[in-house]
């Protein structure tokens, strides 16, 4: 692990989710740029202090200069944005895998390069939208598949968090609306490529033009907090995504509702479990985890019986439970991984374009 | 009574609310534009057959014939929108006052004619924009004008209904996307207007740039059965309306959500006898419709002790009893009015001019 | 009317449900014991003074001399519960058909003595259980009836009231603890005759025993104010009522759970527009009134499309709408009455005994 | 561990629930009484074959002969009900801590007898009443102890589960409801000690009497699936448990309500991130693990921030958690331990006693 070291919220979600499943043990790391709370940090861990290095670069060599069955297989990367593409490059290069948390990098040009990068070494990649992970987002995507819901007409998403209505909220808040560390966009950058990339895996849609409104709500921040963004696909349909990190008084509202001409379907993070479906001929039906109706991708994702709630946690650990197993098998599997992370930041370009400009719709991905 | 015979479901909506109270009575109408249907009509509301005129003319005048004590004090006008202006005009100008349904007219050209004609007039004129007939909605405005929101800075809107995803969804569904009956939009004027009425009855907020995209998703319908549309206020607020009658699997799906600096608010028109407030200091608070916390002006609006839900028709019939109060008094009171009338002309006229320019924001009402 | 009077909280309720319909006029009663109040309430209906009547003889002997066509067709008994037995003798002997709160009667006794009444004057006589006129709750009847559940085996109903938490809870509340006024029972014949009218509404099932532990939290009062029923049913089911008028903090929390051997069925009076179906072999199905799924004895008690809440007063109104049916057609319909009356004293009989008693379980009806 | 081999549910729960926050390995194990398939499943957890032993006797004798520093801290007893105490015993008496799976033993007799165990062990005992591990459960308790309730009135508990409603559900099912394997009793054994758990735990109330009616809906079936129970106090409080495992279409339906003077809470297992506080004076409250208004006991057991929901493994882990710092620091901590058992059995015998016999109160633990 390179980051999530003392005060991050996000490095030690990542290690609870990877020894959830009882296949991957942390064994060397660098805990932020604090030598002494980075080893502090490792000895909290159990590791070995040999192996909590000074520097990613020093991990890399380390770690190739242990024998092959002792040495890490894949490295997660969980520093603040301006790092992503930095050290997950230079990981690769070193002939390991890579878990990367989201947005990979800070452009699309180092998304491209990573891209190339990442075919060259022949190595596993995945990025952390974990919101992938929730069993009832795989069996949302099922049934868009499956064409329940028919033609797609129409995509909202919300994604709304109070924690930023106020200026000081803090070291965690500080480095996302920071140009250098975070890029060309905060909250868009932070939650809004979680909403894009959570209507691409779902729907499998392309978002060919954007119409963007972002704001700066809190005095003295260079980045935006607030954003609603209009949107339209390559099949016709339209969408909306309203990502907001001043809503006062929300948590983590993540809402994803789709329209088609037959049915439509809801999700809400904070109640995980359920997906509802409606539509105009039939009552609504709630499909719940780990019930009849809800299928295998759900199924596969999923350790417990019904009722029994599972969240955040599990949802994350499927995310590494199915990079463990590509690691072992070779094979790729259901996560997110770079072309997302192309997908994401040509995402975050337009808008911020468009927003910034008179121009009513903004092509994506030129 | 002009409108809502055979067929229609607002104007039995109308007849419901206006007894509810018990002070208004049905004494004279128009039941659609068939004359035995509209005398059938009549007979199954128990009225004389002379009082069920052939149309509103010979209404007007039948009325103005008899002695002022046995003649109708107000008129409902529950037609098809392009009747609005002109029926209105007519009984104002015969000296009745008038409750009219939204949206007011055809255009603002229409609207800015009727406030003068209703000012010439001295009667009192309503329009009925139900939903501020809430409770809990003159709760919402409460809370805001209290200043317990803080500065606000965002306001979201969402109403959608899957009533005409089919393209055949009946009678009712026809004139509201027939141009010449409903005006320049369907949805919107259907369903929008109620959105940026709520608005502007709850914040008070001026609306002062629209960016929409209005769509038509079922095939050979001119006018606009969906849309989004961004929105700027007077004060820097940001704001956004969604609203759809192709939101397949939606009944009557219209949501208010309100952040400001210090709190927000959520009210939801399906549950409609709660309001949820959220801070980031302090717990979710649920106010009740007749529980402590809730106020006077909610109190008055309302018939039950908490826990004995009310609904649409007692909104609605809220609206009634305080234009009768109005009649009997002498003075305007808590419900809407010929302004809101224009300003909702005028919200139409931008967004159906901005969604189909290439302009990015439309300044309303010039 | 007999009751309703100044400070009365369900006669005013009564009055606007009759009126609902369109199809009921109040034209004669006596609001409470005192004449002056009773006139002034009179005189705010509208009504003739000469039809407000000192005393409930008086307004039998009244109308009776008025003739056929301007005398009432019925009148309403919303008195507390020791006048309804009196009262609605003396209009049945009198030759109205008669409207009646609920409990029916003071004792079992007096109930029998009602129903010989009743066929001997042959005149119609509905009892107020309103909760038996929700759209959902009939949709609920038609499901079990239709043996969508399979053989039922557990009936759980709660019904939570916080009104009489602490000590001095108003004059509505006073008489209800009055064994005078109210009988036997305080919250068990306020609240808990709903809940087993109720389950008898739903299911048809036959109560053979109880179990009961009836409690006085609030001191000085000489009735219940909380119970809890064991309930056994004739087919082998078991079942459950919890009543309380000291559940702090609840409004008029009444729910109604019903497992068979196939699904279960729950409804809740606080969200009355939805009827939520469970099973083990589907995803959880929500009914809702005005949707497809939910069928016509649902819809015959609906004024509204989906989305448009009804509630408490439409429940209520459709108990009238269908007694003024029954008046007009002279076939009785869908409502309570004289039978559910005698079942509702025999069950509160049987409780009251057991809970004194050390015998666990007590024979209903005997 | 002993027990949690293949097949097995709850087996697999302890082990994610131990790792998950990086103090705990599984180093040895017993994973049923199969030979084969315990390797089988040693091996797929990456045990030393040398340490997955034959028997629990084995284990204990082969861990006391491994060096201190090598050998097991502690063993997770997690086979069916019969086999807890002998094994708990074992363990202890070898000088092992001992966490045991719930109901502690087959009888009050066994669970005095274990007590006694302890006591002369000097060795921490935790029983895995999981529902005590969640925050919200930890903050219910706060607020009862706090006072912010009053004095408690009413307790009322559901614990819905439709899983047996048919006679076929299973291998997990089986052993539930055979005497041999699960004791004295069925439904109430194997959730309704939950109840009696989370009661006691929240509250600190003692059961003084209790009034059941134990059932056995499915034929063929020696023990109880479903029960109801009235409950007394010490205080005079009243309350009811209702436990089904018969409830067609109920997940895993755990509520806890708790009625006081001044207010009451709601607390819901399958949505465990709230907690609802009810009162006559204010409006609904709604709790939310980790935002402000929940205090420490809840953070204490909190992993995320607010909004990113956790579930059954965080509460579950929670009480390996306060188990593991209680090994190392030797301060027994907030987790259910061998009162909880005592009480547990005790209760059970009395609801068995009272059900089968036609006595209405039987007192609780003579």
């Amino acid at each position: 692990m390179v980051g999530g070291g003392e005060g991050a919220f996000i490095g030690e979600v990542h290690r609870i989710a990877a020894r959830m499943g009882g296949e991957i043990e942390l064994a060397a790391g660098v805990f932020g740029t604090n030598r002494e709370s980075s080893l502090r940090c490792g000895e909290r861990l159990y590791l070995n202090p040999a192996r909590v290095y000074p520097d990613f670069s020093a991990m890399v060599g380390g770690e190739r200069a242990l024998p092959e069955s002792e040495r890490i297989d894949f490295v997660t990367v969980c520093t603040p944005n301006r790092w992503h593409f930095t050290i997950a490059k230079a990981f690769l290069e070193g002939g390991f895998h890579v878990m990367c948390e989201k947005p990979v990098a800070m452009s699309s040009e180092e998304a491209f390069e990573l891209k190339k990068i990442i075919r060259q070494s022949g190595k596993m990649f995945a990025l952390m939208h974990n919101y992938t992970g929730y069993p009832m987002v795989k069996q949302a995507r099922k049934i868009v598949t499956d064409g329940v819901l028919g033609e797609l007409r129409k995509i909202n998403v919300e994604y709304s968090l109070g924690w930023l209505a106020a200026p000081n909220a803090g070291k965690q808040a500080a480095w996302r609306v920071d140009p250098k560390q975070a890029g060309i966009s905060g909250c868009m950058a932070d939650i809004g490529t979680h909403a894009e990339n959570l209507i691409q895996y779902v729907t499998g849609l392309t978002i060919t033009e954007v119409n963007a409104d972002l704001a700066t709500f809190v005095e003295g921040r260079s980045l935006d907090d607030d954003g609603s963004v209009l949107l339209r696909f390559g099949n016709g349909a339209r969408g909306l995504i309203f990502a907001s990190e001043v809503s006062t008084g929300e948590e983590n509202n993540f809402i994803l509702k789709i329209y088609g001409d037959k049915a439509a379907l809801e999700w809400r993070q904070q109640t995980p479990e359920e997906l509802i479906i409606r539509s105009n001929d039939a009552p609504i039906q709630i499909l719940r985890r780990g019930w009849p109706g809800t299928g295998e991708a759900a199924a596969k994702a999923s350790r417990l019986p019904a009722g029994h709630p599972e969240g955040f946690l599990e949802a994350f650990a499927n995310i590494y439970n199915a990079f463990a197993e590509s690691i072992r098998t070779g094979v790729p599997g259901d996560y997110p991984g770079i072309d997302d992370g192309v997908e994401e930041m040509l995402f975050l370009e337009a808008i911020v374009r468009n927003s910034g400009s008179g121009e009513k719709w903004t092509k994506m991905g030129c």
